[in-house]
C-alpha cells in the first residue's frame, strides 16, 4: 500500500470521481497536482501517463492509468478485500450482479454525463475561465438532463440505489458533476423529483464524498 | 446455452456491437427485431427492458440488462470459458490486465464514440432517413476523432491491438462506428495513418466481425 498516486487536480469532475472510489476503499493515495492553467497535461513526461493529454491518470506498482471510470473498476477489483467491498456488486455474487453496476455505470457515462458536463462547465468552470456563459446550451442540455433524471425517478422508486439496494460504483461515478450543478443553483433539477431528491441526499452526504468537497476548496499540499 | 435474446435492429451501432461480442464468444443468441421507425422502443413493454428506449436490450436467464458496453462485459464475464477466452485480458490473469482493456474501452467511450457517433448519424444515417446533412457537423465532428486517431496511431505504433498485443473488447468496441465511416466514403482517416490501417484492416476482417456486417444487409428472419 502507499505506492498509489493520482496526477491531477481535485477540483476536476474525472479526478475527484477516482478520489471518492479511493477514499470508500479506504485505499491510501498521493495527489500530485497537474496545473492545465500552465499546460502541464500536454507536456511530453505527462503525456506519458495519459496521452490523450487529460486528468487524472493513476499509477500504482502493477499498473499506469487513465480514464477515471476505468480506474475506478481496477481500484475494485486490486483492492477487492479493502474498505467498501460492495462497489462492483458483492465480492462472489457473479456476472450477473457486477452487470447490474456496469449497466448504470454506462447510463451515467452514456446518457447522464454528456448533458451534465457541458452544464458543469457552462456554470462552473466557464466562469472561473472568464468565458462567457453560453445560454442556448445551458437549456438545451438541461432540458437533455431532465430527460435522464425522469428516467432515474422511475428507478430510484423501485431500487434505493441506481444498480441495487446498496450503494455502487454507479452511484459514486455521478457525485462530480451532480455537486457541481447543485452548487451553482441549479438543485432543484434533483430536489424537484422526490426519488431522486432521497437518493442525491443519501450519496453526497456520504463520508468519503465530504472529504472529496473538502479538498475543492483545500487541495492537499 | 440457447436463451441469450438481443432486442434491436442489427443495423444499430449499438446492438452490432453485442452481436460482435456473441460471435466472438461463441454464445447462441435469438435477435428480435425492434421497430425503430413505429416507435417500438418507446411501448411500455419494451421500456420494461430498456427504461430509457433505446437499443440494445439483453436477456439471458440470469439477467436482463441494457447499454452495449456493459452488455458485452457480462458476456465476457458470464462465458469465460467459451470461444474467445481473452477479450477482458486473459482468464486468471489479474485486475492490471483486466484494466489496460477497461481503459482503451473508456478511451472508446469517451473519445472515439461522440465525435464518430456524430459522423455515422451525419453520414449513414440522416440520409437514410430523408434528413439533410450538417456540412459543419461534419466538419467538426472530422476534425476531434483525427485528434482521437492521433492518438492511436502512436499507441498503435507500439502494441499491436490498443489495449494489449491481443485483440480484446476494446478493438471489438471501435468496429461498429468505424465500419459506417469507411462505407461513407472516409475511409481514408483510417488507411491514411499506417499503424491505424494495419491495425483496422486487421480487426475488421475478423470472421465475426464479417458476420455481423452479412447482418446489416440480410437480418435474420
Amino acid at each position: 500500500m502507499g505506492s498509489v498516486t493520482v496526477y491531477g487536480p481535485p477540483i476536476s469532475t474525472a479526478v475527484s470521481r477516482v478520489l471518492a472510489c479511493l477514499l470508500e476503499k479506504d485505499v491510501d493515495f498521493k495527489l500530485v497536482n497537474v496545473d492545465m492553467a500552465k499546460g502541464q497535461h500536454k507536456s511530453p513526461d505527462y503525456l506519458k501517463l495519459q496521452p490523450f493529454g487529460q486528468v487524472p491518470a493513476f499509477q500504482d506498482e502493477h499498473a499506469t492509468l487513465f480514464e477515471s471510470r476505468a480506474i475506478c473498476r481496477y481500484i475494485c477489483d486490486k483492492y477487492a478485500d479493502r474498505g467498501n467491498k460492495n462497489l462492483l456488486g458483492r465480492n462472489g455474487a457473479g456476472p450477473a450482479e457486477r452487470a447490474q453496476v456496469e449497466q448504470w455505470l454506462e447510463a451515467e457515462s452514456q446518457s447522464f454525463n454528456p448533458p451534465s458536463s457541458a452544464l458543469v462547465f457552462q456554470l462552473a468552470f466557464a466562469p472561473r475561465m472568464g468565458l462567457p456563459q453560453d445560454p442556448a446550451a445551458v437549456e438545451l442540455n438541461q432540458a437533455k438532463l431532465a430527460k435522464v433524471l425522469d428516467v432515474y425517478e422511475r428507478r430510484l422508486g423501485e431500487s434505493r440505489f441506481l444498480a441495487r439496494d446498496e450503494f455502487s460504483l454507479a452511484d459514486l461515478a455521478h457525485l462530480p458533476n451532480a455537486h457541481y450543478i447543485c452548487s451553482a443553483g441549479k438543485d432543484d433539477m434533483f430536489a424537484s423529483r422526490k426519488n431522486v431528491a432521497r437518493w442525491w441526499e443519501e450519496i453526497s452526504t456520504r463520508l468519503s464524498w465530504k472529504k472529496v468537497v473538502d479538498m475543492y476548496s483545500a487541495p492537499p499540499a
